[in-house]
């Protein structure tokens, strides 16, 4: 059992839960909970190591799990597993995991592109949302809050397991979206996200609430569309609009 | 100028903003930021009390509103705002309301029945999404978060002042929800949400994530409908459940 704070592994623990540079320099990020072990038989890859506590191995359903991850799993003390969590009450098991996404599928007909999202909740609640909605693939802008700063891998619920999730600049948008109908959300949009024909291959394009959608987001979308409200004073967070609008396509496609 | 910490209009905002109690006990509540401002002429009372900073006060957009609080505004230094505010960047503006909500319609077409909401951010969403849609009134079981917690009207962007707000039993909800189709949001319900026919006057009913819905909602429930998704693993935070089918009630009523 691992029961000293000074012991290196839960120092890069740490590490990776605080320090962007240092995660993408090790390609790797902290998942915590047990929902993201119901994941694990359909990843290609194995968590580079596994931290539970003694009272999370003592539940039966979670015995089975700790024999197919052998020696990847280790045991922690409850006091490190509280310096390891980035929560305030651990569940009692957490993962580092290599940053690898799914590929997008080479012939998409439901993306989503965030430009410049920037507060953690909202970028890990449209990520819970898209895989909810069968969303094919999240391409981030420059100017996203990292996807694997600790909040948002929290808020999105192990999306990033199920989900293609590039990082990519503009010119790689473009080519990503190449073929499909590019919709950007916007407030004063020209059509109804009703009146939109989802059933066509199609990205939707959700900007900053603060900030709107930047200019090369307003050039590479084919039109903009928008959620008529009860009062012009009123108005929906950013997540919120995403998820309202991605289910609106699913309505059409199912 | 207020410039002192130890004013007692200064202890007493900040104890409207921590305690509970207190509010309820004065009836009033804190809320921040100038977007409330633009509802001041619909609203049928006048703020207990607004203060703001010298800083704010020179945009010239806001010396007109002045002018109409008259006596009731107040200028406090910049320290005595940062004492007062519930975040870390206020906004140079806070007011003291009074408790009062606009009354249910009698006959509504559409409510939000909130059962055991815990989460503050979760709840303002809700209510800022419940505006967005129309909601004619929302009412909250016991259990639910203080609508009037701070974080709760940081979120909710003014719909307080644009809302009926309830907080009441289930004896009561039921009397209001009488004659209304109400449907109870659950994961495992009996119905898609995209075939509910949300053109019949309709109470929705949304408990909270982690529990569920508790036994009175499900006996005062006509039926149970849920949001079908993409994968069995999938699920959505309870705001945004309720965002997407109230959307999906806007959409069948347009």
């Amino acid at each position: 059992m691992i029961t000293s704070l000074a012991n290196s592994r839960v120092k890069q623990v740490r590490r990776l839960q605080t320090d962007r540079r240092y995660r993408e320099r090790e390609g790797a990020f902290v998942i915590e909970g047990s929902r993201w072990l119901s994941e694990l038989p359909s990843l290609p890859y194995l968590p580079k190591a596994v931290f539970y506590t003694e009272a999370w191995q003592r539940r039966p359903e979670h015995a089975a799990i700790l024999q197919d991850l052998g020696a990847v799993a280790q045991i922690v003390s409850e006091s490190v597993m509280e310096a390891m969590s980035d929560t305030e009450s651990p569940s009692g098991v957490l993962a580092v995991l290599p940053m690898k996404t799914k590929p997008l599928p080479t012939q998409p007909t439901l993306l989503l592109i965030l430009d410049q999202i920037r507060d953690p909740g909202n970028l890990g609640t449209m990520l819970r949302t898209a895989a909810a909605a069968g969303v094919e693939g999240i391409l981030l802008s420059p100017g996203c809050v990292d996807p694997y700063n600790p909040k948002v891998v929290r808020s999105a619920m192990g999306a990033h397991l199920r989900l293609p999730l590039l990082q990519v600049n503009w010119t790689e948008i473009s080519e990503r979206s190449d073929g499909l109908s590019v919709w950007l959300a916007a407030a004063d949009g020209a059509l109804p996200y009703t009146d939109v024909n989802w059933r066509t291959p199609s990205a939707l394009i959700i900007g900053s609430e603060a900030h709107g959608a930047g200019d090369e987001a307003s050039t590479l979308a084919g039109g903009t569309t928008y959620i008529p409200m009860y009062a012009e004073t009123e108005s929906l967070n950013a997540a919120m609009a995403a998820g309202i609008m991605l289910f609106e396509a699913v309505r059409q496609r199912r």
